[in-house]
This record gives C-alpha cells, sequence and structure tokens, in this order.
C-alpha cells in the first residue's frame, strides 16, 4: 500500500513521520518543501504538486488548516482528485466541518474514490508520540482498509457512521477544548484581580475536579506568559467558526460557543493568532 | 468548645451531622424546624432564633444561600451578631461575594467578633461523606481554632489569606463549573445535532482530557433526562451573578461568565430553577 | 430593454410589480407559479426556468432568499448564467455576503456577463410604494444602464464602489436593524419586569431620542402580540450569519452582533422564524 | 421654598444654575468646592457638608454618580438625611437601580422626610438648555410640589408611579442607549472593514430610518476620534450594571444588555473609562 500525504505542518509532518516509521512507503508534498527535508531523508519521495502525489499512491492522507485549504489541493489546479486511480482512499485528517466533508465525499464519489474524514483529537505531543485518537466517518470496510494507518499514527480510531460524522465529533470537542479554556482562564483572572496569588489558584485548582485534564499541561505557559504554540489560536478560532457554522445549519442556538469564538477573535486582533490557543489568559486577565 | 449552627438545608444539614458525630455540643436553628429533626434526635439543642443560638456557644457557623439571608440571620430582627459573646468567632460557610465577607467582618469587628469567610468546594455527596473543601479567610489564628471544625467536616481547608480570600477563591471556583458545565452541554447539542448518538458522544469524550472530572458523575442525569438536585441551578446562577458583582467591582471584563450567567438565567425562566444545574442540558438541547 | 425577474416573494413580487408599472416588458419565473399570477394578468410572460428567462433577456433581476438560492438559479440545473446572452446584466438584489457577490461577479464574468449587486433596504411595504433604497456594487456603467430600474422600484440608489460593496452595505444595514429591535426588546422587557406599562415605555420613549425610526411602526405588533410578518424573523438571522461569516473573513471581532444571531436563534427555536422579526420581543420578554 | 442641591458635576452644575436662573434660593456643597464657583458668584450660599444643607432647605436634590455616593452623602457621616426637616422632600436626580431607590426611601420615611426618585434623560446639552426629562417616582402630591422645580430643570417631567418607577424608566432609557450605541458602532467597523468609506457609511445611513436620534450629534467624535465628553463610558457601564442587577432581582434573563456592559467594560479596560461612551466606536473598531 503506497501512501500519498499532504500537509506537513506541526501536526502532519509528525503524522507522516511515524507512517514512515512503521515502514509506509510515502510520497509527501507540501507548500514549502523545506518541512519534507526530515521525511526525504528517509525513504520518503517527493512529489511537486497534489496531482503527482495522486498518480503514485493507494491511499491519500491530508492534513490541512483549513476546508479552502483541502478544497484547493483537491480540485484546483494541479489538484489530486482527477489523478487518483479509481478506487482508492482519500483520508482527510484536516479539522473541516461535516458538511463540507460531505461536500468532499460527493466530489470523491464522481472521480470512483472512497472518502474518510478523519480529524483527530491531540496536539503536536500527541503527534509525536503516535498518541493521537482518530475521529471517522464513512464506510466500514474502508475504515478497516486504514486501520493499520491510523494504528501507526495513534492510539485508537472511532468509526462514528457516515460521512461527516468524524468532522461532526472533532466540532464537538474542539469546541469544548476552546470555551472550556475559555471559562477557566476567565475565572483565573478573576480570582487574581480579587487579590488571590496565580500559583495559590492554580495548586487549588489542581486538587479539585474543576480542572479538565487537557488545561493541567498548561500551567507553565500560564507562569511564564509564555505560550509557545502546540495549537495556533488562530486554528482554535477557526474550528470555533466551522461549528458555529455547522450549528447555523442545523438552527441550533450556540450563543456561549459563539460568544468564545469571538473572544479568540478579539485576541487574535490583539496579536495572538499564532501563539497557543491558552494564550487566551494573557487576553482576557488584561495583560494584552 | 460549644457550636451554634445556622442553615440546615442540603449542605447545612450534613455539615452538622458530621460535627455531631465527632461529638461536637450543637445548638441549632433553621427556618423551618422539621430540618433539624435528625440532629434533635441527638445531643443537639434547638434555638428558637438565630439570637438564641448566638448567646449559648463559643463559634457560630452559617450555611446560608444568599449575602441577603446571611444579613438577615446576622444583624436583621433577632439577629445573632449583637448576642455573640465577645471574642467569639463566626464562620460563614455560606457562598457570598467577598466584598459582602469583608462588610460582615466589619460588622462583626464592631462587636468584638471575629470572622472567618470559609465557603467550600463540594455539594450534597461530599458534605455527607465529610470530604468538603474550606476556602478561608481571616485570621490565623482562627483558623487554627476552628481546624478540628473543618477537619470534622471536610477533607482539607485551605487558608488563603485575609477575609474575603475564602469568598474570592469559591467565585473562581464556581465560575469554572457554571462555565465549563454549560461549555460541554451545548458542544454535546451540537454533537447531537449533527446526529452523533449521546452514548457515543459521552464514551469517546470521557475517554479524551477534555472531560473536566466534576462533569463524568453528572452522566446519568444526561441520559435519563431526571436532574436529581444536588446543586440547584438556581444557586449556581446566583453564584454567577456574585462573581459578576465582583469582577464589576474590580473593573474586569468577564463577558464569557456574563453571558453563562444569563444562560442559566433563561434556563430557570423555562422552568429549571430548582432542578440540579446539570438541566442546563435540557435547557441549550431544545429539550426545555 | 427587456428584464427578467427571477423570485417573486413578499418582495420581489411588488419589485416586479413596479417595473411593469413603469411599462418595463417581464419575462418572470419562481419556484411556485402561483405568486406569478398578478404580474401574468399584465403583459409579464413566465418561463419555465430561469434559463428560458436568460435566453429572453437584456437585464436579469434576481430577488432570492439565500446564497445557496442564488447559486442554484445561476449555476445548478437550468440555471441563467450560461444562458444569458454575452454583455448583459446580472443584478443581484438578494441579500448576500460581499464575498458571494465576488464569487458570482468572477462567475458571470467567465459568461462574459455585467454583475451588480444590489441589495434593498426597506420591507414589504417601501417595496410596494417604490420607496426602497438600493445599495450598488459593480461598474459604474452598469449602474448607469440599470438606473431606470432602480427608479422604478425604488426612492434612490447609491453607488458605493466596486462589486461586493452593495452587498457589504446591507451587511450593515441588517446588522443594525437585527441588533437594535433586540437592544430595544430586552430594555422594554426589563421595563416591563419592573412594573411599567407597555404603553408607558412606548409613549415615553416615544418622545425620547432614543429610538430608532424603523422601530415606531412596529409598536402595534408588540401591543397586539401579532407579528405579521413584513421582514420574517428567519431571514434576519441569516443575515446577522452572513455578516458573522463576512466579519470573520476579515478577522474583525463582532461579538454583541453574533450574540444577537444567536438570540434570534433561539427565538426561532420557538417557533417565530416565520413570524415578522419584531416578534424577538415575545421571545425575550418571556411570551415564547 | 428653599432648595439645597448635592452634587455639581457636569450634570448637577447645569441643573442648579438654571433653577438659579429662574430665581430659587439654593444652598450647594460639592466634594470639591471649585465647581460651585459659578453658583456661588450669585446669591447661592455654600454649605460645609450634606448635613448643613438639609438643616437650611424645603427641597433637596441630589444627583450624584452611583448609589454609594447618593448612600454616602445621605446616610454616611454628616449625611443630610437626618437633619432635614420633618416633610421637606428629599429629590434623587442621581441614576440608581429601582431598588436602591425603595430603600432610600424606606430610610427617608423613617425621618418623615418624602422621597421622589427623578433621574434624568439627556446629558450636558440638554442640561445647559433645561431640556432634560424626568423620570419620576413617588407620591403625586409631592411630584406636584416640585413641579415648578422640573419646569426650571427641565422640558417635561412624567410621573410614571410609585417610588422605583422613575429609576425604573432610567434604566430602560440608558440600556436601550448602550446597546443601541454599541450595536451602530460595530455595524460601522463591520462596514468599515469590509472597504467602505466611513463617510459613506454615515452619509448613507443618516438618510435610513436605522439611525436613533441620539446618535447623530456623535458624527463628529466618530469623524475626527475626539470624544469629548457628554457622557462618560465609565456612567454608562455604571448604568448597565444597575439595569443588569435589576433584572437579576426580577429573574428575568438579558444576555443582550449584558454582553454590552462587559463590552463598554473592555473599553474601559483599554483607557476610555472617561471619554465619552460613543468612544466605544473607537473600541470595537480596533483602534484602543
Amino acid at each position: 500500500m503506497k501512501i500519498g500525504f499532504i500537509g506537513l505542518g506541526i501536526m502532519g509532518s509528525r503524522m507522516a513521520a511515524n507512517l514512515q516509521k512503521k515502514g509506509f512507503e510515502l510520497v509527501v508534498t507540501n507548500r514549502t518543501r523545506q518541512k519534507a527535508d526530515d521525511l526525504l531523508a528517509g525513504p520518503a519521495r517527493w512529489a511537486e504538486s497534489p496531482a503527482e502525489v495522486a498518480r503514485q499512491v493507494d491511499v491519500l492522507i491530508t492534513m490541512l488548516s483549513t476546508p479552502d485549504a483541502v478544497s484547493q489541493v483537491a480540485l484546483g489546479e494541479n489538484g489530486f482528485l482527477a489523478q487518483l486511480p479509481a478506487g482508492s482512499i482519500w483520508v482527510d485528517c484536516s479539522t473541516v466541518n461535516p458538511s463540507f466533508s460531505r461536500q468532499m465525499a460527493r466530489e470523491a464519489k464522481t472521480y470512483g474514490i472512497h472518502f474518510l474524514d478523519a480529524p483527530v483529537a491531540g496536539s503536536k505531543d500527541p503527534a509525536e508520540k503516535a498518541q493521537l485518537l482518530f475521529f471517522v466517518g464513512g464506510d466500514a470496510q474502508d475504515v478497516v482498509v486504514c486501520q493499520p494507518l491510523f494504528a501507526a499514527m495513534g492510539r485508537q480510531a472511532f468509526h462514528l457512521g457516515d460521512t461527516g460524522m468524524g468532522a461532526s465529533m472533532k466540532m464537538v470537542f474542539n469546541s469544548i477544548m476552546g470555551a472550556s479554556m475559555l471559562a477557566f482562564c476567565e475565572a483565573l483572572a478573576l480570582g487574581q484581580s480579587l487579590g488571590l496569588e496565580q500559583k495559590t489558584l492554580l495548586d487549588i485548582l489542581s486538587v479539585t475536579p474543576m480542572l479538565a485534564p487537557f488545561i493541567a499541561p498548561k500551567r507553565s505557559k500560564f507562569e511564564s506568559g509564555q505560550y509557545d504554540t502546540e495549537f495556533p489560536l488562530r486554528w482554535l478560532r477557526k474550528d470555533l467558526q466551522l461549528a458555529s457554522e455547522s450549528a447555523y445549519e442545523q438552527a441550533l442556538p450556540l450563543p456561549f460557543l459563539n460568544l468564545a469564538k469571538e473572544i479568540y477573535t478579539q485576541a487574535m486582533q490583539a496579536g495572538l493568532a499564532d501563539q497557543d490557543y491558552s494564550a487566551i489568559y494573557a487576553y482576557v486577565s488584561g495583560q494584552k
């Protein structure tokens, strides 16, 4: 099974490296070639375009930042979709909205291509350690075929139903992440404004059941004021936007998550777009 | 050491029972006498008014629902403050805002009474099992004196600084609780509107680091749609209001927590005031 | 100059009638033919599809409800764009987002068709009385050509710049409309909850400078609780969504307008989608 | 009839001057004496404390910034309430919440003093030109007695019912003002971010029914970026807080107005507290 991999950012580069480690033969491309250097030092092959990747592989994985980027790489100039062999599988690990996934599945089908939406839970560190979770939507048979790939890159793959169900789960996941982080940071800022020490607050909250486990590892960032990027604030905001659009399509009110989205946008405007999303603390505590 | 206890609701009755179990001699009163029946079956004594409690005790504990209720019982007709022996200690375990605690401390001081703000973390079950956490503000010496009481009712008491610091910590604690619960419920509603099963969502989120530990025990409520009250939605909303007022005094913007407060108010208007606060799920998912 | 008109809803039917009154020769189509009856009683001609309209006209006007509807009618099966004569003008009066207008302009250009975005200010009544305002984006020359049409349907046409500038102005316009209405209604509900009579509130606010003129004519709706539809709540919510998406593209935070959007969505969920958008009052005052 | 006047800020100084112009004999005091200079150049007399004012007058008017300030001047050290002659009238023109007005009325009653809550609509300019509107709560007889005073300072006085109804109306009034201004400013910022000129936006919106009349006079502030203070942002935020607390007491959800309050708080944190409240535009458009 030859694997194409497009999108070698923070996440994609680590996922591809794990595939390579497990012996999968890779053909890769990326906007900037330099990010492929480590892979190309191994047996991976470089392709000049998405189309060129497509012509050489059985399964193609995309790990890109936005629906627009995915659409461009799949269907734009030198896009891969028209070049994939009939019967091959496209696994989109990008975080996109479910209706976009369904649209891509329809496009793929017109070319005889199978489609899985398979976004991941976990950021830089779990990506590196092959500890990601995959949320997968699509045909069961295709999930079985791709199981060895998921196993190489992650801890577990959940098959959640038809196309779009993986993307849907990811919307839920990142919505909780973004909103809980913001809730925590506003409360922390409140405590400090009332005279409590940050250290005291973090110490005590850590021994209560209030703290979601994903927040604890961010402690050093809050303490140092250095928000080294594991998951950029910019992409969290994008994911909240996708969740908002998905809710819009369902006529479901989500006032709370929509406001979270806007506060992250305020933080972005304040210059925090490329820092870790936990930098929202710097914004709500008035440091930025 | 004779202990007065005023306020025998869900929390107070269990806290007083634990004091009695450890052998403390109690004098109690409550708006409705019936709630004291279990205690009075033991060695506790009933008093007809807060003032009458005060005249018989060395330490007086209050566990009431709002700042107004505390103020009324302390300073209103037959209030206890003027009747406590000079040098005695008033421990207010009610959830109130820090500036109110400071006001009570000033009032107490005019009568020569010491004051501790000592709100608790934990609801019905931890109260019963003496597993509460106490967040305490006030003089270190008074905290030492009351340590055996805290030990009888809880797992740990944190002395966080001067008057008001206990109340401040509690603001932080309940703010995170209310806002994280709401974030979780909106995300859950989103997932279901997109076609995911509630069971699937809860199963998967449980194995991710997204879920704050305090949410997991609410699962059966979400699943059954029965929100048996551990902590009434009404009081959570009140606590968010107190947090909002505290932030107002500090000129700290808290848009996210303020919106949480308003959504809980919407749920209250929809008839959920006396159910467990996790019933916010029924509201945001459109079931109410 | 032969004019095509597609979309004969509350607005479109009245706009087309005014064109006919001024002697313009019309070819029309609509999802349901019945809505064209009045026009067809005059000299207007019916066409079975958008494509069939397109083949007979020099200028084609669309007045549809959403970007998707516009896209479908222009580019879907039997869409009009491929059938319009080269050099003809498509005037889209629908309320859509500016980036969608620009996308349509690009599509049009590939067929040699000129494009104007020309959404309107004003609802049912101004539409009937030819008192609409047109917010127009596109080439000055095309605006000149269409001036007689705008004059037949409205009071004034503002040429605001390149493609998308008309749509942008409309975003602004409806955002103010929706958010000011909601602000007014929450304040009215507050006054009533505090014991003021609705009549007193409306009487007094009417003599102050607080009330935007567009609100005054809604008074009888607030008083009667009958929200006969001039502009459906559903479409206002859609417009706020488009404004939200436009702001997202510009990385501009709009927390207030986003929350307005969500509260209208709550009202929609409460069953008010097809009533006049001023029915938001019924929602925020707890009557629904 | 001798009149006491306490609180000579932007509003109070102009109101007192109008009373003096109409021949009323004034006794005044203020935190800083200098602000009384103009009045004292006329026949007004200075008093060293609120208590000293009280001993010399039949009607006492207060125009202060917050409930706390009113409470302090009435009931604090050298407060006026205990010194007013029995049967005299206290007219509180400050913007306070209705439950505070009711509390003051109760306090006044214990001294045999009549109480009117009589906040005003209108800022600096209408205050100067005696064009204020008075929203009055209290006994009809007292309103009749004070009518000449209202006539000297304003255009009209509305007697709206019992104590607190004047304050309630003012809550409504300022809520609309603050929220409509914010809605307008976010929409304006949206338009500019989409490429429309500020001048174009303001020109066009001025000829539509979208613009509440109170917004038009702020145009030069938006254009110049100079927000000379007519009504400080700090006090608008305070009024929104009072409205929020009033709604809390009524268990009425006001998500939209609460968010407005928080965004004004953000603007305050950004340094705009003492500028005109229309400076919220500088904040939401990202200039601050």
